[in-house]
């Protein structure tokens, strides 16, 4: 203890933080997050956009995190997307006020967007369909209008309008007006994560622009104003080459990064700053099994990487410094059991790990993970000392 | 509304109710409960082990909720099993405290599991090394010794001492002695949900009860008690021919079911009692493609049918009362979106399901599908308001 504080104000400063000062001393399962890398995470993908001069619209929903959710916008009220409505009530009771709802609307759903409204919130809805944009121009008034986005399917991933579908863009433009306001586009290229190598992000980002610049540009065309025009994933919003005529982009699990992203090349192992903090608590040691208290409810059922060139099983071991252990992977999970062992069968022999011994586990998928959890332990990197506790939300 | 009650009556119970009375007014996605089947399942496995004349320690791991512990318990304070020991916390302040935590401890659990014994909680803690037990030696005292059960491991499945190895169970149950209490062994037969067929199913079982009966009759033949021989999975549970040595069966899952359960031939798809309600928000059709509010957020990503002979995906599409639409699955997720469509491929074209449409989805694992909720709505078989909401718990 070299702070040069008083034996005294250590423990009120112990009192006044509330929370064990050691990664040692957590209750486990739970989760870390190494704060010097999140930061780090956040400054390059904002430097990048800040250069090409094109808006950051953050995707709220990994973190669900007020405090995380802070660090990640760039003005003081957004502009920030969510994936439920609960997300948009809960990031609204801190400021955070211009918020994209990015998953198609029902009309049940508009007493919740018209509650949130009515509250300040400056929330743009998502819909690809004219009878959505019929229930929203219901609900909807000229003198305030509802905000609304066409959702465009840029590559097969799932929902939106086909981008050279003009009659169908033209329909609900129409529809909408003019009791609702058409803000503009948005489309996500979810297939950019089935892309491996440079080529193929930088293919998938310029896809994914050209398909919604040339829906706005066509609605531009028929008189529709369509200001917006937005686009984004985590690994096309770090490919892109060019924002050419985008208004702001959208990316989420990157605050954290995953073994999934590892394994699409846009970060290395060094960049993910999320792990669950896991204890031994026995062995199998002629079969080379660690067993650990962390299955899959800790780490979720997600097996993203069981389809990329290296699979990391349900995730990468790591020491309590989140440096990971060469070859050693969680291979197997039950409801709260996690079976440690070396990977592939010939990489070694497992270390000796005792009973009791703390151990940092790298999701597949920080999505899933994340969400099995109520609250972040904070640390700095390649520390053992808690800074702070965040807690987290979860539900729609 | 033919109920016969005056409208201010009506206006009244609404208000105590304080809920929406039907399916249709929910926010989705959220849990259903069929209470009428739940109740089916707890008393079709509690007239099977009453009549086998043995103990039935319920596994509260699943529902994590108190009122459906409240259903599942023989007695007025359990017996029950738990995986968490935010579990024992929470049914402890129920009144359900005659409790088995059936998850090997690591000694830094060890306060926790002192504050449940000084609250009165009557906890049995596992262990299957002579580490473990030399830590919970330490911290016992043989004059309120600490409970403890040896974990075997009659399949190869995890954890636990395998049930020949005489050296290890006497070595474990000297060290224990006598400050602490060894109360006799447990097992879990997680191999049998690999198993198919009855006659398969019946193997298990009868390997799971003759493993835990021969590790209590040689530790019985060493001078130790071993009161308490426990097994129990949901396949065994319901499968098992003899208890003969039995003390209790543990079982969790059975309280829902599921399509994995369907699956190994435990139950049929008429008793599932847990299904999550979610809305149509959208249509690809030329890919006879219905999406949906829930995702892999509301479904989970556990995807145990895979393996199976009849594959579901992320679960079976029913209609609001439960009803499976024949051949409709979610037949792949994204964070908040299902994709719904016929499979197999050519099993017919998909029914128009038009936006705002309810659909409730059969999970594939109802532990991790419900884990990902806050609260269950509990309708009655085959209907569509809703009865009571009871919250559940999350976390360890």
């Amino acid at each position: 203890m070299s702070s040069g504080k008083s034996a005294i104000s250590q423990i009120v400063d112990e009192q006044v933080v509330g929370m064990p000062r050691s990664v040692q001393d957590l209750d486990t399962p739970c989760l870390i997050v190494d704060e010097a890398r999140m930061n780090r995470n956040i400054a390059r993908l904002r430097a990048r956009l800040a250069s090409a001069d094109v808006a950051f619209s953050p995707h709220l929903k990994t973190a669900k995190s007020i405090e995380v959710a802070k660090r990640l916008i760039t003005g003081p009220h957004g502009p920030a997307t969510v994936s439920t409505l609960r997300e948009a009530e809960e990031f609204a009771t801190c400021g955070i006020t211009e918020l994209t709802y990015a998953v198609g609307i029902s009309p049940s759903k508009l007493p919740r967007v018209q509650a949130l409204r009515l509250r300040g919130v400056k929330l743009s809805i998502l819909l690809d369909s004219v009878e959505q944009a019929e229930a929203v121009a219901a609900a909807s008034d000229s003198s305030d209008p509802v905000r609304v986005l066409i959702e465009l399917d840029c590559d097969g991933h799932r929902s939106g309008v086909k981008p050279g579908d003009s009659d169908l863009l033209l329909a609900i433009a129409r529809t909408l007006a003019p009791s609702a306001q058409l803000r503009g586009v948005l489309t996500h290229a979810g297939e950019s994560y089935e892309a491996r190598g440079e080529a193929e992000l930088v293919a998938a980002a310029e896809n994914e622009r050209a398909s919604a610049v040339r829906a706005a540009e066509f609605l531009r065309s028929r008189g529709f104003a369509c200001p917006v025009v937005s686009i984004g994933s985590t690994p096309t919003a770090h490919f892109a080459r060019s924002y050419q005529g985008v208004t702001e982009v959208r990316a989420g699990a990157f605050v954290f990064f995953d073994l999934v992203q590892v394994g699409i090349g846009v970060c290395t192992p060094d960049d993910i700053a999320l792990s669950v903090l896991a204890t031994v608590i026995g062995h199998q040691r002629e079969k080379g099994w660690t067993i650990i208290d962390a299955g899959r409810m800790a780490l979720s059922s997600d097996r993203g990487t069981a389809g990329q060139a290296v699979d990391h099983y349900y995730g990468v071991v790591c020491d309590t410094r989140g440096r990971p252990i060469e070859g050693l992977k969680v291979i197997n999970c039950n409801q709260e059991h996690g079976i440690v062992a070396m990977r592939p069968a010939g990489a070694g022999r497992s270390p000796e790990l005792p009973i009791g011994t703390r151990l940092r586990i790298f999701p597949n998928h920080v999505c899933a993970t994340v969400a099995q959890f109520d609250r972040y332990h904070v640390i700095g990197e390649g520390r053992n000392e808690v800074s702070a506790e965040w807690p987290r939300f979860t539900g729609w």
